[in-house]
């Protein structure tokens, strides 16, 4: 049996980097698809792409319009292979409008003098936060498993006094769980809810914007991660003019940092 | 008589969403020119184009390959204009081949609630450090007027002991003064030496692969702080495989922070 994760980013490959794909009401959202997931089929075409070199390194996903419920075209296009890196555009088209379109770096990793600069949050276990709430539409926040330390999604019906920070940490894994890949893990970058919702502790209409992730581990790091779950933290920096930023830091439960990830959400309030 | 910024980032439309525009050899950087004269550039690019609306709101550039010295053409066009915002893709070519590609998302800003979750540096006045034994074709330095409170320039022939960290903070301005706007403002954003020469104290190769801004401050806050110099803060959080990421947050001297921004590095050791 397929993990929904696949088919919901499965792509048909039509031939001069076109590929075909269809929204997954598994992964549904307030209106179309959870945008993680839509990250994450972008980077697929270009990970499914026969020129593609290497793994990847960095991910900028535009949410242009609303994806709308059914079919889509992915087109995937190389605009310059170096020695290390390798430049993708990637554009996800409906009645050929684009929806989204987004940015891939590709590249071979190697043995480097590393360190890293910043700190994981303790590693508490953290205790299941059910999700409330939501219309039934809101599908995705099923396909995780999300074990909040701090910053549980809000009751919108109870809300609590609004806290001086937007922070929330969780250990969070697909559900069912799956091995993590950078596909996976695209994804996870975008599945924390909208930090309006945590520092307001109310419900505002918000929708990213523009999304960028970097991926610090290599494909044999994320194996040995493998199903067991990988510890987020997310904030927002700034409120204001209708926009807000939110960035978030993936973590192995070995403390070693996956993934950075950086968006611009626009607000209504 | 036209500033050095301006000459350096001039465009001529040669009509269709297509300009023409030449490097500057008062921004040159070790290979080609400095990455933030690039990606201001192709953000002017989008701001000149007949069909652009509202300021900016993001970038990201994609430096796909080395610019070389002399002319090139840069494309704009616009993705997809929604009522808040709109997206653009953008490329810059030499020889017909791109050498950087760039996504922008402009919008309206509307007055909304707002808040600041992070901090600024504490605002010393900072003394002038000056940059010592670069090429002499590395020229863009001296675009800026650069007093660093933490973290200045190192010399790498009388290197220091490596810090704990990679963190910098400088008081920044065109040279000569110019005042604040957005396009000024994305090219200060890349205005901090790559943390790897800070962290290391020594010469590494290093080029950007990747950089998003986010703008914070609308064009009537860029303007009320006019010549005077912003307060920036850049450090690394991670390093390993070949690249390291790297995060700038750029304030104003009333302490609102005007834009943050995020890119991944690759490295040789």
């Amino acid at each position: 049996m397929s993990h929904p994760f696949d088919e919901a980013i499965a792509l048909a490959p039509c031939g001069d980097g076109v590929f075909e794909g269809r929204t997954h009401a598994g992964y549904g959202n307030m209106v179309g698809p959870f945008g993680g997931i839509t990250a994450s089929t972008l980077l697929h075409a270009a990970w499914l792409h026969p020129q593609r070199q290497g793994e990847p390194l960095a991910l900028t996903v535009n949410f242009a319009g609303p994806v709308v419920d059914g079919p889509f075209r992915v087109g995937a296009r190389a605009l310059r292979t170096n020695r290390s890196t390798q430049h993708w555009q990637l554009e996800l088209l409906q009645n050929d409008a684009p929806a989204a379109s987004a940015s891939a770096v590709f590249g071979l990793r190697r043995d480097t003098w590393g360190d890293t600069e910043i700190v994981p949050p303790p590693a508490d276990p953290g205790t299941p936060v059910p999700v409330k709430g939501l219309s039934p539409r809101v599908a995705w926040p099923q396909r995780y498993e999300m074990h909040f330390v701090k910053g549980g999604w809000p009751d919108f019906a109870q809300p609590q006094e609004e806290p001086a920070d937007s922070h929330s940490e969780l250990w969070i894994r697909d559900q069912p769980p799956r091995p993590l890949d950078h596909l996976a893990l695209a994804a996870i970058c975008d599945a924390f809810y909208p930090r309006i919702f945590r520092r307001r502790q109310r419900f505002t209409p918000a929708g990213t914007v523009t999304l960028s992730t970097y991926f610090h581990a290599g494909a044999a790091a994320l194996a040995a991660q493998g199903t067991r779950a990988v510890l987020g933290r997310a904030r927002a920096q700034h409120f204001g003019g209708g926009y807000f930023d939110q960035t978030a830091e993936i973590w192995g439960d070995d403390r070693r940092l996956l993934a950075v990830s950086h968006q611009m959400v626009y607000f209504k309030d």
